[in-house]
């Protein structure tokens, strides 16, 4: 049945793309369940969007409005408060919220009828705590999009065979290791040994996880072996392709990888009056070559692989004075770790290049690297059927960004699912995601859930 | 007579390149004045380098050789002392030194004869601060020199037409105005409003200068009319050209123009991760290629123009973050205003072109520069017969460095004599001329004076 209605879906959606207004709206068979089968269920697009109204309050810059984005960073006045208020939510949806060892907030639905009692639930979530002047869906939507999933399987009297449960993620942003994603790595095991100790924002990590409820003594405790039947979130991109293509729903591929390495170019500082062209050994005339040398390899190939060099810093750094070193971020990103060693190896060819023509030295080290975390297929085609059973468009991307998800990556099958960020902006106050959009992602979360539900492995 | 022997040592030069050996010895026949002409008047070779080994005593570092260089900077206890010592020296030469409102070391040779008593001196000088880590010739050999040639003068009996006078500058170094140039610039009268309570190195300008006997309350009357000949300067080339050709004299045609711009490209911060190659907008990638452009601009042409990104500044300049904004300082120096005006047009050309091409802007603006100041022709032929009468080899060169003698130009008819410096360093403590070519040097502008003297107007 759901197979007959995708294709009715394709057909549709290719007439749709041709007359350039894909998701523009939903149509109207969608929206009393397709073609040829019972309503798909709906989450409350109203209440989900007070509630992340009401949520934006919680770090709000003082006189702004939602569009002053928030500032809700990790262990904060703010996230205490919010945290409380999502609590609140999760009790009204009949949730028991409990707070684990590294602050994380889970609530397992306690009234799900159908299925074994030992099955493995269903997790969802995300985080809600922002960036210093960030905006009001990077993480709220998902972790309030997994509360209304609650509500809406509640309201229906549907019996999933697993039971479904959410989880808020402790401290997700803060950038990369060990800054963030701190309490989704606990619970992978993937802690750094000393970094309770780190100072983050003015606070000592310990005291931070201690405000939110956590333990820093125990934290190592909050791992935990894989428990779940699937691991499924909500998120707004942050990049702009959806926006662009105008495609309500990415089905995530994966989380890419990361590969950094330190580029060092020393060349000869020297007196920038006195010094002829010929006889230049310019480092920061190098460093421009490699940049742009990795920018063509980047891109030399199809792919959404990227790479950038992010930080630069030259010495001495005086308008008069021909740089002699200059220290630069390389970073690549892409699911296939074969492609990132390529990539990085053909650098490294150019670098050589460069070197010799410029008579600088080039060395370019490793500085670490994030592994891939590939979504599970079955939980990937789960969230197009889901999407198809709305008659949404979507199409497969990777994350460019770091997730919860990741870490959850490790301990089972995991899936995301992208709305559209406009413009392609988050971190920002400007970063916005359409409420039709918000409501579009949260009603997919809702049907995959169902449909991973029916599904015995994974 | 000059003119014959010129010739002769044309053909003697001539040969010299031949066998690549110019310069490596002094000829004998040149020892004893040529083959056709009285011995030029010759310094005291051994007495100039022991002075140059007693003055970097002051301000050597701790334990250190004549080899770990010097940090004499303005003002400093080592600079006073120096001083001091240097205002001996001229003591024993039979002068009379006066230090004048600015700091500036002034020594007039009192037993001159020759000539009416309103004739204009000979300006001979150079400075003694140096640069912090600096090297023991850069300005100690012009100012040693100096006295020198006053010390050979009054032992020849020689009866000069005009006066010879040495000065030692205050405070040449601390890199361009309004940190540098600070005794000369009060007599040419180019002082900056308020210059005087500027801080460097610690201290207040005004307090520096009345450290070493100037009168900061005073100082715009250090402001002098034109009142010399001719000013004359031995220099450290600072640069690599006479090393390299292995010429040991270098008349300089001028001290080139400087013009300074502040480049500020804007392109979009986003996330390294998340934004696909092709929506970037990215500075550091625009920036990369202004610089290869101002390179290849400024390549473009023959001649000895040269252009320097010396200073590179990204924001947010982190790893994870596509640059969003660059800064960069470009500098251009040569001789011709023309040659500097059509390269800056010529990179504002090549600055719209990337800016379209990388989706950024790109504003270059001008923050400052400094004309150039030409050495005067006949004072440029009077160093040219004063080599040839040594038979030293020599060569025009600009001089991409600023120098006191530059604002001398603006007074009178300006010369500059450079000698090697190996491997083009300088401000360095591996600043190294080779005694010989120091001797040479100090020889040329004996010479030089002595040609100079001969001349009624320049």
């Amino acid at each position: 049945m759901i197979r007959t209605m995708s294709t009715s879906r394709r057909q549709f959606l290719g007439s749709l793309a041709s007359i350039g207004a894909a998701a523009a709206v939903t149509p109207i068979a969608a929206r009393f369940g397709g073609m040829d089968g019972p309503a798909p269920l709906r989450i409350d697009a109203n209440r989900l969007r007070g509630e992340l109204e009401a949520l934006s309050v919680f770090g709000r810059p003082p006189g702004g409005t939602f569009a002053d984005g928030v500032s809700r960073t990790a262990y904060s006045d703010a996230d205490v408060e919010a945290r409380r208020y999502v609590m609140d939510l999760m009790r009204g949806a009949g949730l028991a919220p409990r707070i684990d060892l590294a602050g994380n907030i889970f609530a397992v639905r306690t009234d799900a009828r159908g299925g074994a009692a030992a099955a493995r639930p269903i997790l969802i979530g995300s985080h809600i705590d922002s960036v210093p002047n960030g905006g009001n869906f990077d993480g709220a939507l998902g972790s309030l999009a997994a509360i209304g999933v609650v509500r809406a399987i509640a309201a229906s009297g549907l019996a999933t065979r697993h039971p479904v449960e959410v989880v808020v993620w402790a401290h997700e942003e803060g950038g990369t290791f060990p800054n963030g994603l701190n309490g989704s790595r606990a619970v992978a095991g993937q802690l750094i040994a000393g970094e309770m100790d780190h100072v983050w924002n003015g606070l000592r990590r310990a005291d931070g996880v201690r405000r939110i409820g956590g333990d820093p003594d125990r934290i190592v405790d909050a791992r935990r072996t894989p428990w779940f039947h699937a691991y499924l979130e909500l998120h707004i991109e942050q990049g702009g392709t959806l926006d662009r293509q105008r495609v309500p729903i990415g089905v995530v591929e994966g989380i890419v990888a990361i590969s950094r390495f330190r580029a060092v170019i020393v060349g000869a500082a020297n007196h920038a009056g006195t010094t002829p062209m010929a006889d230049r050994q310019d480092a920061l005339v190098a460093a421009s070559e490699l940049v742009l040398a990795i920018r063509e390899e980047v891109t030399r190939l199809p792919g959404r692989q990227v790479g950038t060099v992010g930080r630069l810093d030259v010495t001495p750094n005086a308008a008069n004075v021909i740089p002699g070193r200059v220290e630069a971020a390389i970073e690549l990103r892409d699911l296939s770790a074969a492609t990132l060693r390529a990539l990085a190896e053909a650098i490294d060819r150019r670098a050589q290049e460069i070197a010799a023509r410029t008579k600088t030295t080039i060395t370019i080290d490793p500085v670490g690297g994030y592994a891939g975390a590939p979504a599970a297929a079955s939980v990937m085609a789960a969230v197009e059927r889901a999407s198809d059973a709305l008659a949404l468009p979507h199409t497969r991307l990777p994350s460019g960004a770091g997730h919860d998800a990741q870490m959850m990556a490790r301990l089972g099958p995991m899936g995301m699912i992208f709305v559209p960020s406009v413009g392609g902006i988050s971190h920002s106050p400007k970063e916005l995601t359409s409420w039709e959009d918000c409501a579009r992602g949260a009603d997919v979360l809702l049907g995959s859930v169902i449909e991973i539900d029916r599904i015995d492995r994974l």
